[in-house]
């Protein structure tokens, strides 16, 4: 398909971009980093989770959570819908469970490196965590079915809820994130970021897979939405683009480290709706039924019921003033 | 490829997820969902349209608008472009007339239950909208090419019109729109959605199939912007990057639903520039020839000619203040 | 697959789709173009270089710069992963060759069409192109690494630097604009163009090829991000999600042309921090160790240290307010 | 990866084949092909049952009847056993309804187009083929399991029963045959045929599928193997490369055209060997028991535990002759 | 989807082939065979036509040939066919031009080196080639229509032409060498060989394409029907499986070397008919309407009409002889 | 693209095949198949070595051999030959001692099921399998050279020595049967046998790989030749289609079963010529220098410089008989 269409008549010489040397100088590069970071010569492979395999993984539960629509084209219901249900998991389940081993492997070697795991009680967690979290997919099922409503009663452009799991970027994020969180708690922290990482590139909607999410989320267009690691967030909240739950600026230690794992993102209670570009920062509460308005800037907490505007948006705009 | 390196040497069991159970959990939340939303069993496989299908239809329509362009490497002009023209259509049509009958017969079975569709009509009336897509794909092409050269006029950094199809994320967005409201405007939503949908994940630009945009448009950078349903924008339009024409907060009628259709997004008339970041909320005009300054909030209508900027933008920023 | 699974009965008149007509009507918009864009008729094939080609090299590279992380899930370190890196480039390098020679090929029919230049030179040039790029590739590792060591010391969230490179939007995005950024140097802002977009749409972060950015670069979240051609960036800085380094309004000549080329975007000293939201705009300076608040809107310089917070944003909210 | 390595600097002109001529031409030959053999245009598209989709039938109705020996690597034994192989059957049958249709519909508009088929008749039949095929397959893989044994015990150079099923042709060719026997008794030759041919391509044995072949059957080698449509082959019959079990020749009617259907292969009774080379031809039989020397030609029918050979085999090869 | 399912537990070595040495062992065995061969370094990339490009070109000559049986699934007849056929042609020949470059390249260098072409003229010649090869499609689909016609006529077996089209081996071999000769004739018979090799494969019929063949050819079977180079077949020409039309002893001269070119195979005249297995050697002359019969090995000419069968095919069989 | 070009307007129920009652079927017949065997449950997934695994391994280890004719088109001899074929063995050798380890298994698990390996052993002799394969390499490379040049002097038909690496299935069918012997020597006999299989599928030669074949081998269209497992074939033997090497009747012992691993195919000493489709059976000897003429059957030894030729090939033959 690439044929040139011309002739190359000319006796040129090949290129030679030197490729011996540019060899050596990466391996001399890779070296140093190796050096500098301690790594011992891998004999064995590479060790990390496959972004690749982990797309696999989260396309296939989708088919099964929801084989109907997001299966393929000619499945039916019935007794072959379940067939489908059964193979895909397990395809899905076999592949998670090496994805698992390798991040528990990679911990054992290089994070936990003093106190290396027993091979045998490796693989027994590794098992275990994907029962755990094969266990816990109906569940999720019927949370994210409460998701789908809710997207469906928030917004008026939906024609039916088959058109909300179709289209929706926000349910794209959302399915991501319930699975990324149980992976999250289960133990194996790198899977689920990547897990969220897939749904951050194609939606634009980064959700850490450490947030706590409640049942009927809905998240409308979404691109810029950011939602911290330690963020809490209760039952039937809605959020629009760009809105952050963020951290403030960070502690750092007398060392000079950051301090990590504390509470540090916001609690957002029942029923509060967020506008576009909102940000919302800090272990702050936002309080049930609350209204936070469109690029409002908010780093305290409100009580229940509270409606938070932007001053300015009302009466500070001055027009025809000059140039920017 | 993936040949596991290390011998596997212990009699271990291998993993027992409960498939059977986990197959049954699953089986009864579709049930109870079914139940839900009554829906009878489908006996005749997956009724909606194929987000990857609409994938390559649109692959192949952006391929035969600009052959030389976004078409295959090895394709030459004259007679050979036609016939890859021909056929390339040829195929996306046909592919195209398969998703718009899934559109209406879910609409048929679903939505207008009470009142289903005559098969026969159903099919004409899906050769009928093809046939009036395919139609205007002329026009389309002569009016993306006003947008092309809005772009190349509009951006300093752009070297060649070329380089404004090959390059640009607004081009692709602007591409997408003018199919997808064609769509949206021939009676299939849903395909029109799924249309819009592709170019948001790509792009980060979210613009509603309803939205109507006159010639010569051009978005720069992109990422972030959201337009409306009911938002009108006139010729020579130029949006940057994470602007939103948006509503307003929705009417909710007696019955606590969203009141769906009525006009609620901006007018934006001829020759408006909106900069990054500005927030246009709610069935306004902006009065041809303004100019919408970065992050400017705005919630009212503003004459022909006006320049808005945010207040503080020239003299409220407060610098070496304490932590933010 | 994709068997319908219904009779279809009817002896229905398949579709005709007007294909003729339609062929035509496209032929004749093109034709429109070419004559308003004084194209000849191009008899040698299409002559841009190609998204698809482009992100297969990038991928390549990726793997050759970082092949136990980004390479094959089965390499193992030792003489077999120079033999990968040697082949990998070789492909790679290969193939930008050719993308090398396309678009000096269009400029020098296009753009420069008084002045075309010579084949035996553009073939030189495109060669000479490819040899420096390749040179540079240990030099791009080693200034990568630091990238990653930035990321790693500057999130709290991060487990382990394995974890930055492969999970991060930020570390994708500045792999692809070091390497951008090379080919911008080398005189094929084109090709850097389309690798700059690659990484924007899989991101959301858009950093002109132009930029020049000092070691130590760290983007955090990053979507909506946006740094323009002539911005200069320091060591050691670090911004956040939907930051702004961008131009005010463009000069425009009195012919109503842009003025082009001229340094117009901002310089951001080391050790600079500047938080999400935060818009910066024109050719300013950002003194070194400052910190930009969220959200900030800046068009001026500020020294070296300076910390600038929104006004509002610890005093001016206004709470229980009327409706957005 | 085909980027060429060289510059094509000469200012061809582009190679012009006269495709427009050359279409016209193919146009005008099919044309010719369609008034000759009384086709009116078809506007409905190809109606030709697909090589590549029953290929496709056949890989998946193999990994169904063999799941872990033909299946995919990491299949288990088990619940999930039944998983794979009822999703696999329910695909392949639904593709198999399609192609049913597709050789009924095309015999129902071009052979029997005196008489064409009700649509919904068709259908009925359809399904009843699809329904009463699938009914079959568990009689099949009890079937194939005796051929399995039968090479098992017939080879000395068979490891185990696996190998068998892994390695040889003979093994795949009956595989074939006993689901294209099946096709064909059910009233789908054309079906039929084409799975025959795709083992006839893979192993060089072309068993027509009208051929009846008992239990326990073994070909050993097989290449050049060829079994007539009228034959009929009793159990623990063993076949070696290159036998052809053949009709004489046609009998020719007076109006010229050969007379068709009527019984005119051998009938092999049980316990017979046929080693390689051997010739039988026209309707004879071969009495249970026997054994048919290699090379041999038979035109007439032998009695129960008959032994032949060539005659010269033993006594009248000449050694040291001329050149042949 | 090959995960491997148990543990790997024991801290193994990872294997280590000596890959340094066996490279090393394997450059030196390439050099020997350069040396012996009297090839310089060939710094242009590999300069051999492909069997996968040439398998893809021919797949798709034979879709424009027969678009609506060997095309796509859903190619419908009318103005959409010739689009089809058009750009797949366009699409074919481009490539079949890189094919010839190719071979006229690698003769010029290797073959002819004392006298090699000059590039303008390769190119010239290579772009002639195929335009002739182009030009004659045409003639190409009408002589094929006879083959078709004289298998539908020639086999009981065959319900309808398509079938004919669809599964029959010698149909392929057919088109395979109807294209092959027209390359060989043009003067590029490394491509007409690999072509030919490529029927050879799938159905285990070799024709050389030097062969000159009549119209209404027919090969029944087909397996291990072998056709040589100078061999010449009239019209109306049967063969069944196994047939041989091949050469004598090879001529060797006074230096040992093989005489190439002459005449050495049978010249097969009008309605002749061959059976399975027989053997015809060197250049004899088969008088028209000849039958040849089963097995029957023929070494001098025979004249018009004549029948000729094996002698002891009749008379000579001995039964319950001895073991063989 | 398979998209359905007519409606489907009648409520057809939907095909119901009784899947579960089939599942059910299939399921019995395994059980049964397992019982009978002796075969436990296997919970650790499917264990035989897998045939497109060992096609890929071929085809790697085929362009790791001759890169510049096997391998990819745009490799270039120099620096970048040497990266190409290191790091293709690397994969493929990677992904063979996977498969070596398949078969130890099984052969462990279900042969000397007695007496199974010990984990560690099994692994350790996977891995030494490999590497004295990979050490071979060299020398087959070398062995194979002069099998090119035996081709090259043998077939006054070919051009160049680059053709009969290209085009001859005999080039094919010895490169398969030199690695696969190498396997089968190494004692993975079922990796060696499927190996051989895929060139027997390809080319219609069946070469055992237990046979032991001498330098400078050529075998001439190849089509129905036969190898046996032990027989031994000299020096610069030249073979044309359809010739078998093969046993007598196997002896079979007083419990039925066949006598295994017995010295029973012939001896071809060197300089012997076996023209098509002469048949040799039995341990006898063909003394060096031989020629044994086409179709002769040969079943007793010949001394050196035999000329052997069928009695009735020179003057049994009957012309103008009656039908055959």
């Amino acid at each position: 398909m690439n044929a040139p269409l011309r002739p190359d008549p000319l006796p040129a010489t090949a290129p030679d971009w030197g490729l011996d040397d540019i060899v050596r100088g990466l391996h001399a590069a890779r070296e140093q980093w190796r050096l500098a970071h301690d790594r011992k010569l891998e004999t064995s492979g590479r060790e990390f989770p496959s972004r690749s395999a982990l797309h696999d993984i989260i396309e296939r539960l989708c088919s099964a959570l929801f084989p109907m629509r997001l299966g393929p084209v000619d499945l039916r219901q019935g007794c072959s819908e379940d067939f489908y249900v059964g193979h895909t998991l397990d395809v899905a389940l076999r592949s998670l469970l090496e994805q698992v081993r390798l991040e528990l492997r990679h911990v054992s070697r290089h994070v936990s490196r003093q106190n290396p795991v027993d091979p045998q009680q490796l693989e027994e967690r590794a098992v275990d965590i994907v029962r755990r979290f094969a266990a816990q997919l109906p569940d999720i099922r019927v949370l994210l079915d409460t998701d789908v409503e809710a997207a469906y009663r928030g917004d008026p452009a939906a024609h039916s809820v088959d058109e909300i799991v179709l289209c929706y970027p926000g349910t794209l994020a959302i399915i991501h994130h319930r699975l990324a969180h149980t992976l999250y708690t289960l133990g194996v922290p790198l899977l689920a970021r990547i897990v969220a990482e897939l749904a951050h590139s194609t939606t634009g909607i980064d959700i850490h897979p450490g947030a706590r999410i409640g049942k009927s989320f809905f998240i409308d267009h979404g691109t810029g939405v950011v939602i911290g690691e330690t963020a809490v967030i209760g039952e039937r909240v809605r959020l629009y683009q760009a809105v952050t739950l963020g951290a403030k600026r960070f502690t750092v230690s007398a060392d000079g480290t950051l301090e990590k794992g504390a509470p540090r993102h916001p609690i957002v209670e029942d029923d509060v709706v967020v506008y576009a570009g909102a940000t919302i920062l800090g272990r702050v509460t936002i309080g049930r039924g609350s209204s936070i308005g469109g690029n409002v800037w908010l780093t305290h907490s409100v009580s229940a019921g509270s409606v938070v505007t932007q001053a300015f948006a009302r009466n500070e705009m001055m027009e025809n003033g000059g140039g920017i």
